[in-house]
């Protein structure tokens, strides 16, 4: 790792250095400047490659899993998605961890807790619940909801007929990375949930009204379900007096209606949309992020790599990566949904940004 | 004011005092003691008095008004509503203002600003307009709208045959008491409005979703107006999970956005909702309001004195007064639009609260 | 108040109108256009002038009140300034009360407490002492101490030869505008303070440095008193980088360490040095000023006039008021302690300022 | 990692499951049940272990390494700490990085910049200066100072005859892990500094008062140098008012004079004193922490294991693991400095905290 430029670290080896490394050792200390040079990167070198997993090949291997193994004996029966780069800590990109989880008709899962934070996005099937600290969440295809650090959680699927699919997202490695992670069954395995259904989104969903004197000073948001309905209404009276970001189109993110901010201080989400035939210009910036295609059909050039994506497709962009979206259909808009790691990125300060300028902001794709 | 009481002031008037005094005077001094239990009394002594418009004697007083004056020459044509208190500081309340304005069919307004906050509650006409630094908001009856401290605003009614009336709530008098009021023409009488009206709910108007990197630190909300409809959903859903505080039944504060807290950093607002026969237990707190019935009919008693309201009557709550609310209607619900300087109060850390703990929360009324 | 400005209330008086006003006086009512551009001020109007009271004029007055009345008699033993514009509120300037205090030897208060905010700065006299909420504090000349809202609170002087004169300054006339003041007389008439002197100091005087998980949830300052030697060799140390700003020379504000911002919400207090000789700039600014002479000679021009002022003078800047101060020693630096209301003004976001610009930054004195 | 517990992954490997692991692989996908008990832990995992390094043992390699390799050579020359489970990483803990930098008499670096952020607590040597981002320090022993995130910095030995030595601490394997790290050489080689030593500390250091509308919007200390004198008093000053706490006695955390808070987003600073024969009692918590005695000689307990510390010696605590303190001398105190991840911690609300109850708070000793 040798750089022969000033201010980086250009020693040569020689059998005198060779034997002071040796020394070093015993005393369970190194030379930095064997090493500076690596673990003082020019920019940001992640492990993690840009990874496309298409629905059509996860559906059946899934579905496969339900027959294979009793929910109950998996703990959570799940399929992750693994980056190449990152198998050791089974993270799907950067720190983060998503996988799919299926839940047979009429199935139901013990409660837990964990210091790691979770968010789902629900696929497929109408019959999908989650108890979260005690408010019993009735979620379908496009929702969005939160399961909060800390907050016992439970899972379920009321219908007779079909199973229910939702991408989960959690930031596993990020809190094994930092030595933080605890976990607990709850005590009698099951919640008894509150009367009403989806009292959270009763109590905070107006988002420009809240009950007077709330009372809340936890870290995350109060509302823990975010409809498809309302998503898509925000975004398509967005897009009436906003073109968007150049890099993103029209995007806006889930927040936290007591303080304005993402909806856990690790993990933020947004959705956003692509105009028909609309191609956004690259971009890259720190932090790391997984895309859930809610809706359309197009492609995304991440770090030079062309993906084309359809509807439920997931794929995941490392820190540092360009990265662009086209929607390729030129009469329907499509809809990204992603979480990120970007109030992790946020709260610590290590926010960096740039805008891909040469051909019109497109890479060449190799 | 001699008190008695160790701790309180209780020099006597002596012919050696009254000379000291005179002499202090010369040198514009004073002695304390001769005003201190005045100046610090046990408990807030304001000089408002509860007081109570009925919209049946003010409405004609404003449709005369509006044949008596024009627009432009009155500046704002406005019935204002004055406390028999406060007559020398034009205010309702405590600090803050309120007025009837009228406009008449397809009038329109100049277009000014000022370092005092507005805001509206829309009570009757259907081609209200208003544009505030630049975006034309339509507005309807239940409508709330805010005009923040320093933002060019002018008014008018699209309609051609019915006049349009609301409420105006201002803290001139708050901002006069602080020597700090400025006003302003704007240069070419007139803005020029955006393409899209409405944009802010539009941007805004989701609340659990925000435009991605949203760029705002002004101290105010970027949401211009709250539609009625929204607010009353908003009520209902929270009725759904909660019977709201024992003094003011379901009750929600219109927030900003951006903040989770009130629209404005002088005045806040909140819309309640009283049950069918509900009346609420009388407690008294820091700060002042002023009531608008937006809906439904019933009574208040305020300081020990009853108010029989109806829908677009106005009633007002002083400092450190005893009240609590009735909806005497006993199949359908009631609405109470309120304003206040909470936000204030709040910030300046002077807010104490308490409860009326006899008769089942109940004032005599005198 | 008519003005002949497009956007002013330009009506003129007619019989008809008359008879309207009286008409709408029955319902509590006006016409806002009669008031409006008195309330609505181009720029604001302060009842408050600027004032100079001299030391040499107030002492005597001061010694003699400690013979008159007895501190016990008195409540508080306080000869206070009084703006000839704002008599009926007994404020010094905008809604600042302010007055000298003087403590016999061997002399001592009862404890109350009270929702207006104190502040303290000594004059002369080596016994002084204040416990403030269990923290005995003694303070000397050129020491600044605070009194928050609420907290228990009485003075002595352990002396047994000497008075004590200090300068006592309250937001009462703010807080009494804003209703919210409450008056309480120590149940025991006496606190118990803790067995160290001066606790807030050794806790939380280092300022760079904080007692680990410091737990520290009220809205003022933990340190209560902030001496004389280190507030000057602040500003001496501060004189060596930089030479302030043309307004005020080098000039620092006394911070709560816990969040470094003012003292207390509704006022703050800063300390300044003009070098031998300085003559700052003119500005004006929302927000009133009380200051004391701290060190040295000198003279300030304000709103025109010109007052000459020596150590432990007192003099007072009303808002939007013209000010420039000048140190008239050619050999020893000058030092101005003042308070203000400025995080009121800040937390209501109507701070505004201006610079003098023609003349070199210089009045023209009439 | 079978565990035969509900809510917990108990699924026993089949050939036909082996058969579905290879098919998930070949998609990058696998099953959440093979790997969650082990990326779920109960409790956290650190791969770091506690560790001790004696200055008596590095001391002569730091010496040595200054005749090996040249400082520009080399970028920094630093004898860097290595944990025995965190070798991959370069971290002495957890995500934290440290090492022993040498500039020999008249030696200087040239300038770079990172998004790693440093710190630094000075060992031994009188001619220790270090210019960041303008502003030059000189540091002694015991000074702690920083170098934030993206601040130019270079360093150098202005004595004649001793050299420097100091311990660096940095986040790199933190914002490595984060994907976040940019590294770049200034394009002069070196600063212009200001004309006067010190700034920041004639600027910021007075803590309890601030330059008036002092400018400050980055998210570190304006203030980069602590001196030692100031540190010591300040814990001296406190130990007469408080004990401290159980498990650190007297302890207090270096400040950002802005906030109040930590110095840094990523790492915050601590010095504490033991008294003479001062024993501590155990606790655990998340975050790594790396301790530097900076005065006098004791021993701590750390997850079972005995380490005999005297001054200079630096030694290192990982998350999650017990740990107490004892000064050994009985009639001097000690001081402990130490560094750690906590300002992240508590960013991301992943705090976590106990205390040892067992035998008065002691461990057995392994």
């Amino acid at each position: 790792m040798r750089e022969d430029v000033i201010g980086r670290s250009r020693v040569e080896d020689t059998e005198e250095l060779e034997r002071y490394y040796e020394e070093l050792r015993k005393f369970d200390a190194g030379a930095l400047w064997t090493v500076a040079n690596e673990i003082e990167p020019w920019y940001p070198q992640p492990r993690s490659v840009p990874m496309h997993w298409r629905y059509e090949d996860l559906r059946p291997m899934v579905l496969k899993s339900a027959s294979l193994v009793s929910g109950d004996d998996a703990g959570r029966r799940v399929v992750m998605l693994v980056n190449e780069g990152r198998q050791e800590l089974s993270a799907a990109v950067g720190l983060l961890y998503t996988g799919l989880q299926i839940m047979n008709p009429g199935e139901s899962m013990t409660a837990h807790r964990h210091a790691a934070a979770a968010l789902r996005f629900v696929i497929e099937g109408e019959g999908a619940w989650t108890i979260v600290d005690g408010d019993r969440l009735k979620v379908g295809p496009g929702d969005f909801a939160i399961t909060p650090k800390g907050t016992w959680h439970e899972h379920g699927n009321d219908s007779s007929q079909t199973p229910v699919i939702w991408q989960d997202g959690l930031d596993i490695p990020l809190v094994n990375a930092l030595d933080a992670n605890f976990y607990e069954v709850h005590p009698e395995l099951h919640q008894v949930p509150g009367k009403v259904v989806n009292t959270s989104l009763l109590q905070h969903g107006a988002g420009i009204l809240k009950p007077d004197r709330r009372g809340w000073s936890k870290r995350y948001s109060p509302l823990l379900a975010y409809p498809w309905e309302m998503t898509y209404q925000a975004l398509l009276d967005q897009a009436k007096v906003s073109e968007g970001t150049p890099h993103d189109g029209v995007i806006m993110e889930y927040v936290n209606p007591v303080t304005g901010g993402s909806v856990m201080p690790t993990m933020g989400a947004h959705m956003q949309l692509l105009q028909p035939g609309q191609a956004t210009q690259a971009h890259r910036h720190t932090g790391s992020v997984i895309y859930h295609v809610a809706k359309g059909r197009g492609h995304s050039v991440i770090a030079g790599r062309r993906f084309d994506w359809k509807q439920n497709d997931i794929f995941a962009v490392p820190s540092w990566a360009w990265h662009e979206h086209a929607n390729d259909d030129d009469r329907d808009d499509a809809c990204l949904f992603s979480f990120n790691d970007f109030p992790m990125i946020h709260s610590l300060d290590l926010w960096a940004e740039a805008a891909y300028t040469e051909d019109g902001g497109h890479q060449p794709v190799g």
